[in-house]
This record gives structure tokens, C-alpha cells and sequence, in this order.
């Protein structure tokens, strides 16, 4: 019988489990959302459960699956499959959650980066298929990224490679992001920039379309607001959108002198800003890039959607082929 | 018998030619001025007879090279082993070096990028011995890299990864590099962008404590003039190298969050600055890294010295073991 995947993704508000073919296809899958604030044994009781349950639904053994995949954003160390810090969740700090999980379940259990994980299930099943090599950009609150070289993720030492969310690209910035540190690409590319970008502004006397109450509280400010701005001709809105995609531009250029991939794939929420948002991170990246492209490169937008964070959890099973 | 290797540097002012033995230390060189100017073939024909000049004065034969490696700066293209551009040689444009070498001997001939060379010399014989991934930056009139992952070069897809020089740190920055964008690392970093800044200091009205004619062309401010300007205490050369600083220890934070490698290994003619140069990359570093290091990571010096080049040329040959 063809094996099944298992990929379990963290979030910051779902956990959700599934069971994915060999071919990516999503067999079965079941989302919990009461999973944030349950302590380190619970959770991955709750894990358990979900795989033994899913298993039984779709008359499958444990022995059917090829291994269960774990992303969870945050620090992970990937050798010894612990959890070093994740905002996502309560407690967990230098947590062996692949180990813990583990020792309930008779196949391979891998645990990685969100970032990672996406970046492998795209590889694999989306936009990277027919490559060996590419780098995923998640664009979405903050900005993650996973490296393929080789048909393998590149890990780095700890695990943490890939974070060029942390990169310096404006350190004149007065943008801070939750590493503390001015200007890196995910202070002022993404959706926690948002906010401060639209209050600077409304400061400068620029007006929005948007019909906002007067008590309106600019730290609501989302991708989603703004892509109904853009939907509106809201000049606010499309001067945050391209200034995003301005850095974002920038990004993926420092990615390219980098590591001279073939492909670059972005994915996350605010790639929900379509074509205009996309057309703009193109075009600041060939204005950079110009003569310095030898061999066909491309920039390309996730395939998977929305599961792409499970289904990229369920992938990392494939690194064991 | 064991094994030599032979190597070619070619630089801008200097053809090194060397044969090097299997522990990195060098049996014989010698050094051309003359080949800047000279066609293609011309060159080809220099660096066979060096080499076989060579082997005969240290009573050797062609076969008891293990292998020829060719460092040149430039974009090359590894795979086909062509100089796409180098700046260093007129003409040169898509030029398939490596095969024009390799038609005149019977053992390998690799041709790489000067950086690449360089690391990896570094990676077999210097810094990096007990490592099996690191990044290597040299900080010179610009700023190369190379970038060693598993014991092996990692170039991408042309064969150009490790163009950190290229990337953008300062998109704000007046100063343009070579590649004609501003704000990129070597723009603001190195000796291409001296002097421009020193020019500056003058011109915000700050004083050197440098001789300097009253007619001293401000273009030819350069990393001697400075190490001068350092050990005489002169304050604007300080300011400089403390500028410089900050943006290399930017630079290797950036490389930091891309790549998680073990070590980064620094080198190039700008390191003469020592100690202050050295102790104010790493501070800015730590200050922005802070708690985001999870494990040993080390920032060093390059071991090596001045016969980096050509040893590390050497080193390509290694490759095909």
C-alpha cells in the first residue's frame, strides 16, 4: 500500500492535523482551536489524539503512515528537534516537542520551522516542483523563508537559516520589530509594519478612502483593510502596499546576490494584494537586479494556498526518502 | 608519489602561478605584471607556460598534478567555466577560460570566481580546517565572498552565490558601487567607498591629523592611507573605519540570518586595520544578534595572508577529490 503523510501544523490560533497523499492531496484533516494555552504534555496529547483519530476515520494504521511532520514557528533547533522559543504558544521554552511526540508514535517524527516546512511543502507539491533548488518568502505578519538547495532544506547550524526576515535592509529605519532590532525587512515589509506605516500617513495629511470611524484604532490595521483600500483607489493604502513591496523588492534582490537560486516562490497573506503588489516587488527587483541575471530566474507565487503550512508540515516526511 | 597542487590567481596588477603542496603550503610561484593587456589566447598561453616552467624547475610532470585551479575575478560561470565579465582583463566578455586551459593539459582544470577560490583555501587551509560549512567575506577595494556548505563550495545556479557585496543595506545611501546600484555593502563599506567619505568628513568640516598636500586628490584615499590616519590617532580616519565597521559587521549579522554558519571568515586588505576594525564589526554584530545565537558561532580572521589567492586557487583542485 502507497504511504500516507502526516503533517501537523502549530499556529499562532489553529492546530491543524492532517493526512496527505503522496501526491500532496489532502485526505483528511481535522482544525482545533483551543490548543494556545494547554501546557507542553497536553498539547501534545491533543496531537496524539488528532493523528489516532484521523487514522481511524480513514481506516488507516500507524504502519500506514511514512512519517508525522511538525511545524511550529519560531526558534527551532532541528538536530534535536526542540523547540528553543515560539511566540505562538504559552511556555515551550527549549521544549523537545519532536521527542515527546515521538515516543508515542512508532514512525519518524520530524519537527521544523514553520518557514521550513512551507518552503519544502512548495518544493515538493507547488511552485518548485521540476527545480532542486529555491527559496520561499512567506510575506504575512512577519516574514519567513525556507532555503532548498540540493532537493534538501538547508538548515544552518541551529536550524535557524533562511530568517532574512531578521536581514538589515533600512537600519536608519525608526520601524522596530519584534527582535528589537530597527529596519530589519520584517520591521518594515510586512503585516506589523502596517499600522505604523498608516498612522505616518494620516500624519502627513494624506487621506484615506477607507471608511474608518472616528475612534478608529490604527493598530487594527491589516493586510486585509488594505486590500480592500487597494480595491477602493485608497491612495493610502496603495502607498503602504508599495512601499511594502518596495522592501520586499529589495529582499528578494539581497536573496538573489546571495544565493543565486533558479527560483524565489512567495507565499503568505499579503500576497492577497494580487497583481499590483506583485508587479511592484518584480519590477524593484529587476531595477536592482538589471544586468546581473546570466541564467533564467524566476519569481514565482505559492501554488498550495491557504494549506500550505500543513501540507508543508506533512513534506518534511519526504526528507526522510 | 603525493599529489601537487598548481594554482592561478588571476588579478588585476598580478598573474600568481603556484604549486602547492597537499598541507597548503606553497613549493614554488612565480609572478607576471605583464598579462593585463594581453588577448586571450596570449594569456592562456602564459599560464601553460608558467605552469610547465614550473614543474620543470621542481623536477615534476604534468600527471603528478592533482589538478589546476584558475581564481579570477569577475562573474564567472562555474559549470561551463566561463568569464561571463571580469574587470580585471580587457576583453575576456563569455569567454570559455576554463576549456581554452584545459585543451593544453591532461589533469582537471577548475576555474572559479577569486572569492570562491579564496574561501575555499581558507576552508582546507586556514580558518576554516575543522569545519564543514562557513562563509567567507573579503573586505578589500570591494567585497567579495564565498560560501562553503557540507566541505563544498556552494555557487547557485550560475555560479555567482555569495554576492554579499552586492546586497543592499543602506537603500538611502548617496554612494553607488560599481554595479551602479547605492547603498549596497560594497558601496558603503569598503575601499571603493573611502574616498567619498573622507571627502565628506572634510567637507562637515572635520580636521586630519594627516599630512596631506594642499592639491591631495581626495580619489586616492585608500586603506594604507588610513592605517597611517589610525595610528597617528587621526580622528577622521577613525570615523571612517568605525563607518566601515558598522556596515561589515551589518553585512555579516545579514549573513548571520541567511545562512546560520558555524563561522564567517574575514579577510582582504581592509583587515590591516586590526584590532579597532575587528573589535567594532563584532560589536555591531553582537548588538544586533544579541540573544538570537543558539549555538558556538565564531567570527575569524583569515589564516592564510596575501597567498590567499593563489592557495586558495590551488584548493579548487581538492573539489574533485
Amino acid at each position: 500500500m502507497k504511504k500516507i503523510l502526516c503533517g501537523v501544523d502549530i499556529g499562532g490560533t489553529k492546530l491543524s492535523t492532517t493526512l496527505v497523499r503522496m501526491d500532496g492531496s489532502i485526505l483528511d484533516k481535522c482544525i482545533d482551536c483551543d490548543h494556545v494555552d494547554k501546557p507542553e504534555k497536553e498539547l501534545v496529547s491533543q496531537i496524539e489524539g488528532n493523528i489516532r483519530r484521523l487514522l481511524r476515520n480513514n481506516n488507516l494504521q500507524e504502519l500506514d503512515l511514512l512519517g508525522i511532520g511538525i511545524g511550529c514557528a519560531g526558534h527551532i533547533r532541528f538536530n534535536d528537534g526542540v523547540i528553543i522559543t515560539t511566540s505562538n504558544l504559552k511556555g515551550f521554552k527549549n521544549y523537545p516537542l519532536r521527542n515527546a511526540v515521538q515516543e508515542r508514535f512508532s514512525v519518524p517524527v520530524i519537527l521544523d520551522n514553520d518557514a521550513n516546512a512551507q518552503a519544502f511543502g512548495e518544493f515538493k507539491f507547488g511552485a518548485g516542483k521540476g527545480y532542486d533548488s529555491m527559496v520561499f518568502l512567506t510575506i504575512s505578519t512577519g516574514i519567513g523563508a525556507g532555503i532548498i538547495i540540493n532537493n534538501r532544506l538547508y538548515r544552518g547550524l541551529t536550524g535557524t537559516a533562511g530568517e532574512f526576515g531578521h536581514t538589515i535592509v533600512s537600519p536608519d529605519s525608526e520601524l522596530t520589530c519584534t527582535c528589537g532590532n530597527r529596519g530589519c525587512l520584517m520591521a518594515v515589509a510586512c503585516g506589523m509594519a502596517l499600522p505604523h506605516l498608516f498612522k505616518q500617513k494620516i500624519r502627513e495629511g494624506k487621506v484615506s478612502r477607507l471608511d474608518l470611524p472616528p475612534d478608529f484604532d490604527y493598530n487594527k490595521v491589516d493586510g486585509k483593510l488594505l486590500k480592500q483600500g487597494l480595491d477602493l483607489d485608497d491612495p493610502v493604502s496603495k502607498e503602504i502596499i508599495l512601499d511594502s513591496a518596495y522592501f520586499v523588492g529589495i529582499g528578494i534582490y539581497n536573496i538573489f546576490q546571495a544565493l543565486n537560486p533558479p527560483l524565489i516562490v512567495l507565499g503568505g497573506g499579503l500576497l492577497s494584494w494580487g497583481d499590483f503588489y506583485l508587479a511592484q516587488i518584480k519590477k524593484t527587483f529587476y531595477e536592482y537586479a538589471r544586468d546581473m541575471i546570466f541564467d533564467p530566474f524566476e519569481i514565482a507565487v505559492s501554488r498550495i494556498g491557504p494549506d500550505v503550512g500543513v501540507i508543508g508540515a506533512a513534506s518534511l516526511a519526504l526528507e526522510l526518502c
